[in-house]
């Protein structure tokens, strides 16, 4: 039996956003979660600025996820913020949440509408869906105007907020599947769902952890990685005021 | 514990091509497989006019799978034959391979090539990257020139000829991830990526059936399917030379 | 003085959607047109489902109107069901309305809208615009939500429902042009027209089967039809449930 | 019985390149053809500055056709000079043979290639390409490296550098499709398609001046022209230098 | 000292409309300014037809330029009418100001919006977007339906309207950056900035002209101008009309 | 007179790759530049790794330079670490020169080339022509294989290798510019356009550094800068492992 092991690398500062207990349910014999979160970084990733202080730290974590056994690493951010310098330093697979989400979307519903917190994500998301090469399939953005670590605070009327959202993301832009564009709305799915089967809509709400949990698993169980020729290991070179072993001379 | 019945729907009416030991090595307790071949249509699919024979008795297939109960259909062909035909008449997800190859490349390798048996399927997959909104991530097609059925005839010479493909798609049109464009090629990934490895190309060699059960899998565990609202289920109407009960007045 | 004899193929069971009536006004000395249903098939097209079903008896009567001496042929519907399958199996042009009038509303009109029956058609006409190649010019999707088998039943306000979303598509979208999405509008044109000049709109408003068999006329006057190396003859095999004299072993 | 009167104008003042001995015996009785050069302009279009200076007196020979009872005009220069101009100006169709023959080509064969003189007129052929929405269609650009007025000096070389390039069109860049890029290459379409088809290519080869002329035909016998609200006529001003009745002030 | 000549070359027949005044504040020890209008050509340009009339005198006018000494050429227009054909004969760079307004607008805010004089121009700005390939950061297009030569009849409300614009271009199509897509329109810029910061809107107003003469000025410093390989010299040939030294026979 | 203060942040800590004498003759009595390296980050910027670690010291250096009295900044590395971060926490224009580059010679030829030091780099590259929208007017990548801090070794066989790609780059490619893509390699470009003209090629080879810098100054001369509404302020928060005053909690 090949067990997967999959380490979910939460790239904030702040503990209680994310915990086991979140993705748990989800452990099979042969599929085992662990986690981390950054020593060093910023509470949230709501800004370029913010991801480029959690990017050093996690590139530092998904080395010591592979060195500890794990088998796959999803970077536990909607902004898949070092996606690819962590596939530089690892062989394993490691997922951003966002990528995997948008081509799962694509292939489900055609075009996918991304739902999220703050509208000053507009950009970086776009940014995104360039770099993936998915323009054909982005539907739309839609934010509901909470901060990140604000989220937990009223649950239903976030939850309501979504639902409308999503609502118009189907009728107005013709979305054929939502995604839910902050890793802390996890939970909100099943209600989101609801709401627009209520309205005779019939479309995948995806919540990207758990998703993303399980393709990696996919990944895992048919032996699939990166490429290493996209993403080469770094040379080695002088580099101050951060200690990679093998990397810093 | 939540049991994953996935049904590969294999859309020609010739046995022997594909069978259950293909992928029975991939079963585990949570994870099973069911098969079927068609009682109606062409013997291999390689061309549109091979397609359209097969579409009917594929969509009537996947209708009785999931009345036996299947909780995922694969279609394994990489032409995806009657992939939106048959997410009309099922709500269980369907995947095509080629589909979900294309995507899963597109995540591993930024751009993908395309191996296949025939030069003549090159427009047939070109609508169908186009179809997928995929064109960004398109990096080449290749053709080994060996109609479908003969391909177990010299196995050793075809994956030479594979491997001579798949390099010239990594050196010459930057390639990074490779899909093997015929799930007749199924178990010919490993000898491609270790003739690559011997060059020192690091790609991921996509076996889109192993990937497509998985990804199957993955849908199944996070209670993900297409879009009822984009693939709506027809409406009855008179029907004439088809049988299917519920569909034809 | 050379004759061009074009076949509508009106790939549909249902008699009296179609009549000769529609198309003779048109009939010169060196213009004739013959027509068939079909013996197999849906009773309309309103889903991917009842395309599948249509395909087959469609592919035989192009291959039959062709040996009765056709030298074009249109198919009679706005999907293009079986376009590129008949291409295989004759050599004389067969033409598909909805590209022949997206190619020519994009020549008169820059960015073309596509008004049609239902909602639902919405994702199937994206995928032929995909297909083939028009994304830039394609302005938006107008549906009147009514069943295709209903559309004679109140032509007044059919037209009127037609007339608005013209309007909408013209003044919200910037259509330079209008598709008459479905060839059972054949007639509507004109009073759709009328009624946009009343609002000094004044674009083309495309009935695509009077086109499509004038564009017919025109590659069959200037000897050109498709390419038989990208729709290649599809090679002989065995074949279950479908009778066709030299494709099937 | 329609007659079309088409009249086609070609954009240089050197007489001789064309005539109506070319197009004649494509006329009908319901199908009449007319035919202008240039008092002023270039004696042939190689460059945007040719270009340029053929375009003011295309657009009075336009108007004047229009007065004169054409019922079609066609701009009988494969860089469609004064194309959008003439549209505004006068309400009969206005066609380019390059944009006519891209579209067509595109449909026929899904990607065509374009043949003509010389390279230098890459970017102005890209331009186009880009302008009419087709770049996905577009397979490559071959030039024979003849200037236009020398065309006719050796035409048995011509065609078989013609058809050489044609060759690599279809074999290295896939096309489906082949554009005779110079309307002065009339009557060579029929020895470069009898030079493929000895190698087993079987593309069309599209003579855009015959093309255009029968799609003329068919836009006057559907009574379709270009939008008039994308191409407005101009409001009449001040002008020095040229005599528009109407239009100057 | 490298002193930068740049001219400023309006390509219509008005006084007035543009004078050195605009431009002189920006005039420094190595930055000079020059200017002329057409001999022959219309008043303004509000069409297709308008820009043809203006191309020829201003081919010339460059011509004139160059051998007067300027370093770099501005055509003041936003259609950047003959910006190719003017490359062609000449060898110091010639700048279209929509061109360099599309492209810093790119740089500056990702997407932006034209806000221009007359919805019939949409389509014309919808071609040069294609033209200079920068169709992923089009947001949108935005007229205040008012003729050029009424510009300045009534500065407040146009700045009003054109502010309206602007906060629509921003709020709805998430444009980053706004284009004023008139050259009358020098001098708006500070005020429709103003007012969409007092709704904390901050975007960049940009406003051609000036950005056009110091972009050419940066080209000038730095040694660059348009590639002669893709612009080449017209070959002389026999012209009648037109008198161009050295280009006609 | 408005002095325009142009700072270049060299997101490395090596010295001596670049220094002030590299720009310095482009000073003038309006033009002051500074320059500052990093404290802590790589020796030279190869992967994304490197690019990570670099990003949180060039904000801060940004940063300063702002409160130094800075007009403008350019990030003086042709991967543009940092660029979005950078525009949130400054409100003084930030230029990447690779973005600078690659909009400019989009104008100038149409498309362009990028030639850089290592293979490596192509996806990287093609992420940012992604992300920029300037996927039309991309012609090709080439890379000749020398590690960045080897540039200044041999700098006649770097010029040759470099000419060699350029002109393979115009030639097989089509490219109307060439963009040297490594910061390193400033001054070559005047060898290699000096060997490309005497291959009668006559394209613009940009040298990014250079050229940002008179862009930056053209910006500062006309008032403009990033929009702060698509970058706009990251919001306090609590940050460990960095200091950045203001931003953290």
């Amino acid at each position: 039996m090949t067990v997967s092991k999959i380490h979910i690398l939460t790239p904030i500062i702040t503990q209680g956003v994310r915990s086991l207990d979140d993705v748990i349910p989800f452990e099979r014999e042969d599929l085992k979660v662990t986690h981390s979160l950054l020593d060093e970084g910023p509470a949230s990733i709501e800004s370029e600025f913010d991801e480029a202080l959690s990017i050093p730290d996690t590139i530092r974590k998904a080395i010591d996820a592979e060195k500890a056994g794990a088998d796959a690493i999803i970077i536990d951010c909607m902004g898949d913020p070092g996606l690819n310098a962590c596939r530089e330093v690892v062989s394993i697979p490691v997922l951003g949440p966002c990528q995997t989400a948008m081509h799962v979307a694509s292939m489900l519903g055609h075009r996918f509408s991304f739902l999220t917190v703050l509208e000053r994500l507009r950009p970086m998301i776009a940014h995104m869906v360039a770099a993936y090469g998915l323009q054909e399939n982005y539907a739309s953005f839609e934010a509901v105007d909470v901060p990140v670590l604000d989220i937990h605070h009223d649950l239903g009327s976030l939850s309501n907020a979504l639902s409308d959202k999503a609502h118009k993301a189907v009728k107005q832009n013709h979305a054929g599947a939502i995604i839910l564009g902050c890793t802390g709305f996890l939970g909100c799915a099943e209600a989101i769902r609801a709401a627009l089967l209520k309205d005779n809509i019939d479309v995948p709400v995806i919540d990207p952890i758990p998703l993303a949990l399980h393709v990696a698993d996919a990944l895992v169980k048919t032996q699939l990685s990166h490429s290493k020729s996209i993403y080469p290991r770094p040379g080695a070179k002088r580099i101050v005021g951060y200690d990679f072993p093998g990397l810093c001379l």
